[in-house]
């Protein structure tokens, strides 16, 4: 099929912001001219039966069959013994890699200007088992689990995306000198894969110093693959070093080839419908989806244009210190294109 | 008893650079005439049988009948199947709180200017359990252990740093969306120790977001409280915005009163006994050591030396930019004595 065939994708435009975001996407695509068609799912609040969540029968077959899909922040309310949206999609879609690509974007000043680097964080196992006990009164256990099959996949996904991105140096992020086991296992796993990479360079680094070195001089890390929790961890710090969640783009992989793009920061429902939002994790997030496609050329449009906008600083939202409204800012972007 | 009786405290000078460092803080202490007689300890390679580590049954002695100590770094031979010296003390002298300090250094400059806050770790259970279990071949798990005796004592430790250090706010950092029992419970411990103290401003912050803020806006934290792995993540995350574990003093409270401050850096074996090492962690922790022991005067005065040293600039060590041996840099602390 020529790349001009259009792809079917999923679009959940979420809670809050969501929708804004999400037509700002929409529009950037359509200036761009993306052969993408939208499939559109409301997620709200409504408990479907069959998943015991937030999120309906049908939203989750439509990532399935169209294999991509971009959604924008999920609200869950809290203490409803629901699990979140984001888990719940991790789970039933088998999304075992979230990939963050995070680097100081021209023009926008933060403490560090050298920011060039991707977390890929494991998504299914790990402190995120869920499985908790009490074990007497008083006492609490949770269980951190490392599955050999999670790890060697995650890995595989880390050397293999290194490989063909240009990257040079695959670092694995552990406390194997505490967990000897468990981040032992994951340790491991990613040797045996970084063997059959003998061009990517690999090294093993503690995350406490890992996070020291990361404050001190970002600029030294590459890729980086971890561990779920710590790859929760690192990537909000590496967020932190470039601006924040509103400005870093995330996109979760799962088996057979899926792809779900996602902004992650939260759904702002104080200025939700306002017009206000910064739409850029989600538009960043959209330029992750269209690579996942190998659609390069109108992701590289789309990423220059986004860029160029926020460099420019003429038209910036309030978060970014700026006036401009989410349109206005969309505009300015489509007109770059 | 008054203020200039003797009091004998414990010294593990350490690998590497330890004795090099142990001696600066020695000299320092000489000229600042303060009433402390040291009891030394050779720590070194040779494993005591009863206590199945580097340790010897006599150097726990020491601390435990002075119930306070200083110590340097230590180096644990990896991979001979022995704890670390680092786990060994906590557990045997039962150090339940790891209190660091970190504040900018006037005159050292980093990227940020603003920081002064301490991270108060729980220093004995959580991830640091020790169990850990293959489930069947490739599968691995490692228990998280919390209890409400450790994290009500941490806790209550934190309030009451607060409270006697004229701090205003605890935030307690967990993960408990995730972990809803194991950090949930820390959280519940955290909740009834803070009701005892309604000066102080108490609040919750998921770790993940806590370090994203850390990296943005370091100031906007002032006491932090948390489970054992975070607090190792953490306190390495903020000694990296002040310029690393080279300059960020840390103290060990045990039960009954025990205080063991130690520097966090590693014993630097490439530069021992070549007076080249930076003594500053070290002398900050006997900083440390010294206002746990009430000796207010001399910690000032001591605080007071070192940082103006630091900050004047004509003696730094080679970590810190400068080319000053160890012995002229401590030479210039004491002549601000
Ligand atoms: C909302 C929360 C459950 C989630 C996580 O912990 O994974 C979030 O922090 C993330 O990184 O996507
Ligand atoms: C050396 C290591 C076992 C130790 C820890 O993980 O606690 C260190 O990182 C620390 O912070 O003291």
């Amino acid at each position: 099929s020529s790349a001009t065939d259009t792809i079917r994708a999923t679009l959940f435009p979420g809670d809050g912001i969501g929708p804004e975001i999400a037509e700002s996407v929409k529009q950037v695509f359509r200036t761009a001219e993306v052969p993408i068609e939208w499939e559109e799912h409301y997620v709200g609040d409504q408990v479907d039966p069959r998943t015991q969540s937030f999120l309906t029968w049908e939203s989750l077959e439509s990532v399935r069959k169209n294999r991509v899909g971009l959604k924008g922040p999920m609200a869950t309310p809290i203490g409803k013994g629901h699990r979140s949206l984001n888990l719940t999609l991790r789970k039933e879609l088998n999304l075992y890699a979230n990939v963050r690509p995070c680097y100081s974007l021209p023009g926008y000043k933060t403490r560090y200007d050298d920011v060039n680097l991707i977390t890929i964080r494991e998504n299914t196992e790990g402190e995120y088992s869920g499985l908790e006990h009490q074990v007497v009164r008083g006492v609490v256990e949770s269980l951190k689990i490392i599955t050999r099959q999670a790890s060697l996949r995650v890995a595989e996904y880390a050397f293999h995306y290194a490989k063909t991105h240009g990257r040079e140096r695959v670092s694995a992020i552990h406390k194997a000198n505490i967990m000897q086991k468990t981040d032992g296992l994951f340790l491991k796993c990613c040797r045996e894969v970084a063997e059959k990479y003998p061009e990517i360079t690999y090294e093993e680094v503690v995350i406490d110093n890992c996070c020291m070195v990361l404050v001190k001089n970002p600029a030294l890390f590459d890729v980086l693959v971890m561990p779920n929790l710590y790859g929760d961890i690192i990537s909000d710090l590496c967020a932190g070093l470039i601006g924040g969640l509103g400005l870093t783009p995330s996109c979760n992989i799962g088996e057979g080839g899926i792809a779900l793009a996602e902004a992650v920061h939260g759904s702002a429902p104080d200025i939700a419908g306002k017009n206000m939002a910064n739409p850029t994790a989600l538009l960043l997030s959209s330029v992750s989806m269209l690579r996942h496609l190998n659609l390069h050329d109108k992701a590289d449009r789309i990423q220059e244009a986004i860029l160029s906008t926020i460099a420019e600083g003429k038209y910036r939202t309030a978060d970014l210190g700026g006036t401009s409204t989410t349109t206005d800012f969309t505009k300015a972007i489509c007109d770059h294109l």
